[in-house]
């Protein structure tokens, strides 16, 4: 039997390779000499705004950042990183508490460019199912626990479960993602597309339920679906998930099966740090940092946006601290919930043409968001050589419980163990949502106990909420949700919030009504695979082309950037399916 | 042509005539002398919780209430009402600020039952649509406005929705709805089991979206159920509903379609304080109520519950002033996901059987739960003779604006309009999550002024703080969410949580697997439509049924009670479609 396809590196609605555009050191393209220092106003220090921001002082901008987050150990005390956010609870530790990303997939190519380059040590997250890097995974549904390394190894001991899974590998092998994960690794981008769009044409207004149910699915009983939707499919695809669109779902399994997943052992925080205070080359040979540029601080959260027409208005950026300045371009990163609830965006004249057309509009205000809740405490590893060691995975209110280790700790007196209780979506995280500290942690260790009987007491002593963090991403003013998923019928809605960036350029609006004016959003929102970081990247790399467009700039012939592939249809997103 | 039948004034799931079973001051049945005064733990002063008190004083029980949620005003520093949360911001007001609880469909008759028992004074609701009470329905959509009294007054001006609207009304009369309605009213119940039967079979697993765009549904296009999406189906059924099982949608048509929607002046906070307050006979023919066998005051919230195995051991509820009590028999009525969260259940000796079964436990775990926020301003109507006069739908921030009069002020100074800003569900509702009320104010304000131009400036003046209220149920520690929905899927979980209350009276358990123990569940998570009170009501006597029962006591043959009817196919509810 062949081996199995590895897990796409490329994105299958938009496949181009972020990760090669850069390599060797290479630039997104070339500024005129004119636009050489020209401030662009970087709005969100996340994975895309901080990538942007990156980039453009790479090519010779001077790229000045805002960011709303506070924290007092942050630069000027703000909280780089947006949801890689990354706790240490004493500096003496290596263990660090994930509230927002917590792994990758190894097919996450761009990401692991800049892990590289900024020297992040990866190591394999213990996740579930994951024999090689996983002692074991526990499975309680209905208050019966099993205990496996793969998720094969369930079949003997359920039948149920067995039936379920089988009939689910068949219905996803005649969807054909095992090809398209062929097709991506021989980057046979014409037989990616033609693929794909006959996956975005049968199920494009599908939920994961009803791909679950439906005879034209995977055809599940009831009952085999629940047992499904607890034991999870791909990386943490749960039944609180059964209302996204089937199509997310498939792009969590097309990055993920045929992978393992990792993280940096200094946590993804530090990714964010190194953006920041990496120095790199502009265009003169200078070395220079985002740091630097900043003068040491990012600027802090933004009000309101004026936006004007063109280059020339450009837009003004009002700030938390009542500054008001004039950017030719601004790239715009943060969730875009916010843009309906606490920055206000208008014309930069009364009567001036509104930032955005109606299309996009309705594309913020659909916008899907997921609620999302973590708790986790910071211990030594007791779990060792315990049922507790690997992965808990139940229907009760945890859900998901990991055992992390970060290694011998920095200094002696730290701890290297996290103990992640819980870590929840949608309904389960809104369970717990006016929930405290203490109280997450009592609820989680009571359900915990049950299923570990022995560590009962062990974990009642660990679960002090001195050493222990939670999060819930909705209840997070900048944030809303910790992430954008589809829902059935969404697509349109993510065509338009990806196609944003590409303005005019092409002659016309890629989003029919959209001004061209010189505001560019970019984030996980406008990606088409949101909740991983990798794509988050992406998207800021899109916005920088299209900077670097606006500023008069272009790639090089021998090294396109994404917009240049605007027109290749192998590339271009397929439209939404006909009504 | 003739009449179109009037909204289902019995729920289809479980045609009991509930209203009837009370009628002429009749009691739910007869305890036997020796179970005269036999206290009963009633967990929760909602609808349910109060509804199951009152009938079970009026047949000589002590219910002793239970409450968790705190209010100055309330008797012993409690909250009456549970989702009943009505506010008056000055006594000299008619105005009431309703947090939960809105209006109910005038097809809502054990509500009204109630309501003309308390002298509650009814008024027309001032709902979207509703051309023979609301001034005009104004709907914003992608910025274009339009203004109207009923919803087919939209056909001339939008030949989108125009198609939409009719493609869904043919789809609901092919499900076969009208009928449905006919034969609730004539009751033919062996005709609403035949045509509910195959409704459940065919629908049970779809999602609202599905039908809308399914050919086997209305077979709408992606435009056309995204303008249906904003204008809204029946009593605010919007787009954020798209996730919900379609069985849920077609319930709340059932309820409202043929009828109007009405609120007590007084407030629905009036309801449960006449619940209380009210002096009714006992079976010795002596006035009391509720407030006088508590004493004057609810106990507060519950943390702890310790459940026998019978009557003899009864569950001991402990408080959160430490008290413990002993109880022959507990109704328990609050959303069932603090169970998992902040109130222990425990067999009361340690490896007893577990107070619920697995079914049961899977059913509140997987409950789906639905955010929901509401912002309203106390003023004057300064809305009359403008724009705002009637209601406002929008795929803006504020989706649904509502002005409401209350009528002549108690007092000279007091105030009687009340303005909803915003009311909002799912999506909707997490947008504005973490948002202050001022930021609420602020940006529905903001979003009102582009659709009303001219009010601009007095929006903005009416818009205080100190004359405004919001929530978010889903952040209220002792709810979690605003109710339940279903989603697909959810049915067997909606069966076992209504079926709870038939204990194994029958001879086997109607849940299997659930043991025959002194703790009722009740409450709007229990019934089978929730969101709406009556239901919620009708939930108190299913749970008043199971307690008499279990006291010893019967009903008289002349008037059946809810669980008498369990063995009646024509009432039973239909069993979960197979695999």
């Amino acid at each position: 039997m062949p081996p199995p396809p590895p897990a796409t590196d490329l994105q299958v609605d938009f496949p181009f390779d972020y990760a090669a555009h850069l390599s060797g050191d290479r630039r997104i393209g070339l500024l005129p000499p004119a636009a050489l220092g020209t401030p662009v106003a970087v709005i969100g220090t996340g994975g895309s705004g901080l990538t942007a921001a990156y980039e453009l002082l790479r090519v010779g901008c001077r790229p000045i950042l805002y960011e709303a987050e506070t924290s007092p150990d942050g630069p000027g005390g703000r909280r780089l990183g947006g949801r890689m956010f990354s706790v240490r609870l004493d500096p003496r530790d290596s263990a660090v508490v994930e509230l927002g990303c917590m792994r990758v997939p190894d097919s996450a190519t761009l990401l692991h460019h800049y892990g590289d380059r900024f020297g992040l040590r990866w190591q394999p997250f213990r996740d579930d199912y994951a024999a090689g890097t996983t002692p074991r995974t526990v499975l309680d549904v209905d208050g019966i626990t099993r205990t496996v390394r793969e998720i094969t190894d369930l079949y003997p001991h359920d039948e149920l479960f067995h039936r379920a899974h089988l009939r689910w590998e068949a219905a996803l092998n005649r969807v054909g993602l095992p090809e398209l994960r062929s097709a991506v690794a021989e980057r046979d981008l014409a037989e990616v597309r033609r693929l794909w769009s006959g996956v975005v044409d049968r199920y494009e207004r599908w939920s994961f339920y009803r791909f679950l149910r439906d005879p034209g699915g995977a055809g599940l009983t009831w009952e085999q679906a629940r047992v499904l939707g607890t034991a999870g499919v791909g990386t943490a695809a749960w039944d609180c998930f059964f209302d996204l669109g089937v199509l997310e779902t498939f792009r969590l399994l097309l990055a993920t099966e045929g992978g393992g997943t990792r993280h940096p052992r200094e946590g993804f925080g530090a990714l964010a740090e190194a953006y920041w205070a990496h120095r790199t080359t502009g265009p003169d040979g200078q070395l220079t940092s985002l740091a630097e540029v900043n003068e040491g601080a990012p600027r802090p959260g933004v009000t309101e946006l004026e936006v004007g027409e063109d280059l020339g208005t450009g837009v003004v950026v009002h700030d938390e601290d009542g500054r008001a300045e004039r950017f030719p371009v601004v790239v715009f990163t943060p969730q875009l919930h916010v843009l309906e609830t606490s920055v206000v965006v208008r014309p930069s004249r009364p009567g001036g043409s509104p930032p955005f057309g109606p299309r996009l509009l309705r594309a913020i205000r659909r916008l899907s968001y997921w609620q999302s809740a973590k708790t986790a405490v910071v211990t030594d590893p007791f779990w060792e050589g315990t049922s507790l060691d690997g992965v808990t995975l139940t229907d009760r209110l945890p859900r998901a419980t990991y055992t992390l280790d970060y290694g011998e700790p920095r200094e002696p007196g730290g701890r290297r163990g996290v103990l992640v209780l819980s870590f929840t979506w949608a309904g389960d995280a809104m369970k717990i949502g006016p929930s405290t500290l203490r109280e997450r942690l009592d609820a989680c260790i009571r359900e915990l106990a049950a299923i570990h009987p022995r560590l009962a007491d062990e974990l009642s002593q660990r679960a002090d909420p001195a050493f222990a963090r939670t999060i819930s991403w909705e209840l997070q003013r900048n944030f809303r949700g910790l992430c954008r998923f589809s829902r059935p019928g969404d697509y349109a809605y993510q065509w338009d919030l990806f196609a944003h960036f590409m303005k005019n350029f092409t002659g016309t609006p890629a989003v029919m009504g959209e001004p061209p004016n010189p505001l560019f959003l970019a984030g996980d929102d406008t990606s088409w695979s949101p909740g991983w970081l990798d794509h988050a990247l992406a998207s800021g790399l899109n916005a920088a082309w299209g900077v670097l467009r606006y500023l008069g700039g272009t790639t090089t012939p021998d090294n396109p950037g994404p917009g240049d592939r605007w027109a290749d249809p192998r590339h271009r997103p397929l439209r939404p399916p006909g009504p």
